[in-house]
């Protein structure tokens, strides 16, 4: 199982880390795509290695596509390359999960419409505009599209995100 | 479940997050202990709410003790009421996870001679002269006792961690 998460530099630190841990704990292979090589860096100052340029992604290689938030997503949202994979990751049915400015990127790429979907606070009037459901919780599920608000809700983006993993991946669990 | 952290300002960011995020994401419910109540900060900025002092912690009531890093242990070793808490988790062989700077506690509470453990590298020193067989691995299990050395060691040391407490907790695995 692998997973791909999109991010630029400014992304809000545990969103990013928490998922990426989170996901190899599990035992799946994580790349972090941006617009190059080298290392982004978070709000917090925490710096990531980026292991694929977005224009060397193969979105077919992936399982799952993981959106943290922060100031990132307003810098990858302007990245034809990016809405391309995330369109990719909709259409084949394969999970995504976006928290807080994360689904700034599926707005981008026009994929909102018709979908219920919750963000960070101040994305909402942005989301509502696209033509998404907007619903103020700390997660919410459609089909395979996963979303929450902020941090604090990372307990439920991840208990959310790992089960349409285990239900539609072959991620064998990891439990002793 | 159960799960109780104890730190204090100045403590490892994602050291802290990542473990109070996951425990969440499996549905336990988590006490922040520290000296007194109120905020304490990470060297990152991140904020949490202490939810413990450490002088109103019944041990009793905790399935498993968490000890992340950064330089809040140094503080926490001076407290004689977070030596004897530890302690009790020790003797009545329940789950005690420590990471990076976290084993300076289980130092300052004399309950390493003979324990095979790791600890960040400038601590190995000090963890060998408290009698331990240090090892540079990312992650050490010594029957219920695991130890592991930085953030980037947190898959391994969560992945451990868990496992303990689901072969020795009542934990209902929250797959779907």
């Amino acid at each position: 199982m692998k997973a791909l998460m999109i991010s630029a530099d400014n992304f809000e630190d545990t969103e990013l880390l928490v998922p990426y841990y989170r996901l190899r704990e599990e035992g799946m292979e994580v790349d972090i795509a941006s617009m190059k090589r080298g290392k982004i860096k978070g709000k917090r100052g925490y710096e990531v290695e980026v292991t694929k340029a977005l224009e060397d992604v193969n979105p077919d290689e992936y399982d799952v596509l993981i959106l943290p938030g922060g100031k990132a997503p307003e810098t990858v949202r302007k990245q034809d390359r990016a809405l391309e994979i995330v369109k990719h990751f909709l259409a084949s049915d394969k999970p995504v999960s976006a928290i807080c400015h994360g689904p700034q990127i599926l707005i981008s790429a026009g994929l909102m419409k018709g979908r219920r979907a919750t963000c960070y606070h101040s994305v909402a009037p942005e989301l509502q505009a696209a033509g998404a459901l907007y619903e103020d919780k700390e997660v919410v599920v459609d089909g395979r599209l996963v979303t929450a608000r902020q941090p604090s809700d990372l307990p439920a983006f991840m208990r959310e995100t790992m089960k349409l993993i285990r239900m539609h991946g072959t991620l064998k669990h990891s439990a002793a």
